[in-house]
């Protein structure tokens, strides 16, 4: 096998080959690995500022929404962020919110009195083939933890969020990865892969599925029951309309790899720019940003369908194999590849 | 002053003139009052039995999505409910989601493993003037009991979710209502009234906002912050997309009042229907529901906009004046009324 | 009866009470009135130029979407206007949507080949009662006479797209109005009224419908098949998410007139802004414009809802008595409140 | 090279390969191909009935709306075609619209008067590098003859709509495919494909269009300008929520081509099913239909996606040499194949 996991498209990667290409952006990742509890939450933060003050430009893109995110109602009539992402695992989503609500309340006293509500933004995944979800493990102080340690370097695999996740009937997880434009902006992409069906894996245009399934006898026929959130970053500067275009793009990505946006699968794409911040008090200056031209946005379209698409090879390439809940084990695709 | 709260328009209303009217709809409302503390739970059950198991087909309409909801992309995508819907104040969703997940689990053990996951709805207003919402003073035990007091019995006014609400800078909270087509369907409304200015108030069509303003002299002047859930059930059988539509109306029954859908707030409404309900397990047999005739939706939609404008209606009129956090006080419109 | 139309809400109206207070706006009409041929076509220009080359920020909200409008769904996407925006009968939609093409194609050779195609805008209502919509009597010269004539004196009621309108089983037609927020922005409205149930009829605030039916006994029980185009334009710098928040405002004052957006209504609202325009070709600089404060929005929804409330009852107010098709003939509400 | 194209998927075809592999299901192709005029119009009727009287349940996916289809915005809002859905190029929409207008006038002469109007779907691709798109040659007479000669013989190539189209830069046009699921249902694809970079064209998996452009030279950098109108039928009873989500699987079989939707395209996939009609007049019965359980709808995603993706591979593999406007010509692909 080769020891390089196939390379995605023609544009060129940024130096990290990650979301933190997009000057600013950083991921922290808090792991639960013990027993039955292999959960966690992972955070990606669009800059270092509180996001309650300074807002993002944001927007989502729905492909099957079979999903228990919290926050996209928001996010899709007002166009921004107003606190970092989190990721973790269906059942821990409301503490994760929760933990959301307090940091915010601890960071504007006023939060929810004098000041609006803030909007807790919390995408998810199901873990429960490896993890005891039913135990809600995740707390506040484990999203605070995975805020704490958010940095450009990003641990890709069976981390944070992705510590539980399944992908293909293999061990999925925390990918990332990044590509530039020729008008030299960046895009870069997280995702948490939890989905797919292993006799329908293609891998980096390959039909590994088939060959895999032709070798050892398929897997018991499944269904998609699995999600993939798909996060974009880009400094180019786009607003919330234009970002609801490029978060689209997620699906191409993902359909490349195999997928038809299963029935039972939650697969929500988020999009950002770091381009420029919208104050939240009223009286603060509005930014004066020339967006991007419409009939320019195809080169980002294509970094974002490509980084979306690596960035899942990296989530296969990088997990580890994992033994959970009730004995419950996922190999991992690297083991596959070297027999 | 009238004894009786205004009626509106000209269709009949069920014999209890609330959402129970719809056989097998009930209500129940767990009230924090005490100091601070002013605040609550209140689910709509849509029938008797596990919602997981025999899902009901709904739809929802987002008017202005300024609100921290959850359960509302996955309705969006499946058109069903599969918990009671609950209404509490903005920063205890995560606890009433999380305690829907642990009911759900309590009763299909094997939720979020060999089953799905379930879908929590939990829809919310801000009741941070009156009640102190940063304490997150809503618990699971809460939620539970609210549930199990539901009854077709509605109590309206200051109860439940409705405790700490307010409403056109007055106390707000819980009302319902219902109507009764010429075809013999009831619609019937419960709306949590936590929205606007009180110069804009109309009063079963009379200008009653202005009147008050002469009165007293306007309040401070005030911007729209809060926000208003419409839930809307009906016995005629209807799919999702033509819940979506019914839903939309509450739009119209809320303009009437005087809102113009203000930027801070959350106006959502919910639609389900109570004529058929949907198996969790695919062998099961689907119903084979003859729906109602698309041009027969007008006086459904007429049922619905009617009803709530007149649960509206109801929650200013039985709501009592609370005193809440910091000695906030919000007065009862009917001792302006009485004035 | 008074000799003024009842004024709506306590904003103040721009000079002209006009669509055309929005400085550049300006509106022609083209009139077919002759025997059963009863209609017209109505253009908007939002600015001098060209809109394909100039673009207008601009989105659309569908309120009830049993229409017929062409172009709503490359706005929806690229949140542009490329063409004057032409109002007439449902089924001469076509002719005029023709007609924009060629006048585009007249303007900008190269449309559809070295260029890009254009999208007509084109929205419409049924004037079939009055008009004989089956002989489809516009033609492209009519488009182009209204766009020759276009200016800021806006002739209002039985004109252009509206002369064969009805609206709540009396004349209805084109009406327009303008609202002025404290910060110094412009709303004006501009609506194609063919919609209503006349005993619902609510007229500045005064159950109005319901007096009329008392009087003269209700006319044969009527269900909503009309429609009503509700155009809304500003000089607010407003992004294309937020011009679709301003549009939706539309089916508040809609509502206040009473309408419950019937099954059979087509009720579709456009908004605009003229605070910038955006260049065809990607080579050119992208303005650079600081947007409204999200915050800020709100007066500028009050002004929607009430300019639109106040268009719809000019529409009515200056709507002379018409007869059409077979001896249709459609009174005048002005002679109803005379008697 | 192959004498057959690829294959997609692991689903079996039906009888036909084709979209009339749904019961019922007819096409109908008139071409014009004349020096200058290489264009035409495709039918595609749902059954042999009247569809105005007969309606069809149907839903629509706009994966990228740089399009000028009419029809979409009140199939969106009822979920019902009620005419043929017709394919043509981007100017003689109109045109087509007006036949279709007029074709439903003389079946059911009440039209627009006591009967509803009707709603024209009419989708389109810009086949301006051929063709002489700004002659508007199709006509009512054109449409009349597509119907009129419809079959379950669907020719596939430089037919119809599809004369004059590119795709990948070379010949593009129309193609179909069906594909069947275990539980015995049909689904079947029918596009119109005038869209693709050819340097990023996938062919059956394989990386093709960097083969051609490795050998070649690639041509002329491009942007995708073109588009992809995507058809599915079904004889799976669907509502039509769920036919929505059927839709949106077309996303996943054009992205595996190599489009990552680009932003000059009009990517929209329309979705009916044949097992049910829905009758015009209120007072005839509503069919009472068991619709496809929830979870069982993934083979039908599977073979959505596969079908959607052979009908561009027939499109191209079928597509002969076409020269048009100013002397432009297409290459087929089997001829670059053959070399």
């Amino acid at each position: 096998m080769s020891m390089q996991p196939p390379r995605i498209g023609g544009l060129p990667a940024g130096p990290r080959d990650a979301i933190s290409d997009v000057a600013g952006v950083t991921v922290g990742h808090l792991t639960l690995a013990e027993g039955d509890v292999q959960t966690g939450v992972t955070v990606i933060r669009p800059h270092a500022q509180d996001p309650f003050r300074h807002k993002v430009p944001a927007a989502a893109a729905v492909i099957n929404g079979f999903g228990k995110s919290v926050g996209l109602t928001q996010l899709a009539e007002l166009g921004q962020l107003e606190t970092p992402i989190a990721l973790t695992n269906t059942f821990s989503v409301p503490a994760v919110a929760q933990a959301q609500i307090a940091q915010c309340v601890r960071a504007n006293p006023e939060t929810g009195r004098a000041l609006p509500t803030v909007n807790p933004l919390v995408l998810e995944c199901n873990d429960g083939y490896l993890n005891d979800i039913q135990r809600m493990a995740v707390t506040a102080a484990h999203y605070e933890a995975a805020c704490a340690c958010a940095s450009a370097d990003v641990a890709q695999g069976a981390v944070g969020a992705g510590r539980g996740m399944s992908s293909f009937q293999l061990k999925g997880g925390i990918g990332t990865a990044s590509r530039r434009t020729g008008e030299g902006y960046t895009v870069g992409a997280l995702v948490l892969a939890n989905y797919g069906i292993q006799a329908n894996l293609v891998w980096g245009g390959q039909p590994l599925g088939q060959r895999l399934a032709a070798r050892q006898g398929a897997p018991a026929a499944a269904t998609e029951k699995g999600s993939i959130i798909m996060l974009l970053a880009t400094d180019a500067p786009l607003d919330a309309r234009q970002l609801g275009r490029l978060a689209l793009r997620a699906a191409a990505g993902l359909a490349r790899t195999g997928s038809v946006y299963g029935h039972g699968s939650g697969d929500i794409a988020v999009a950002f720019s770091t381009a420029y911040t919208l104050p939240d008090l009223p009286d603060a200056p509005m930014p004066a940003v020339a967006m991007v031209h419409e009939t320019r946005l195809d080169a980002l379209f294509q970094a974002a369908a490509d980084s979306v698409e690596q960035a899942i090879v990296h989530a296969l390439w990088h997990a580890e194999p994992v033994m959970g809940r009730s004995g419950h084990h996922r190999q991992a695709l690297r083991q596959l590849l070297n027999q």
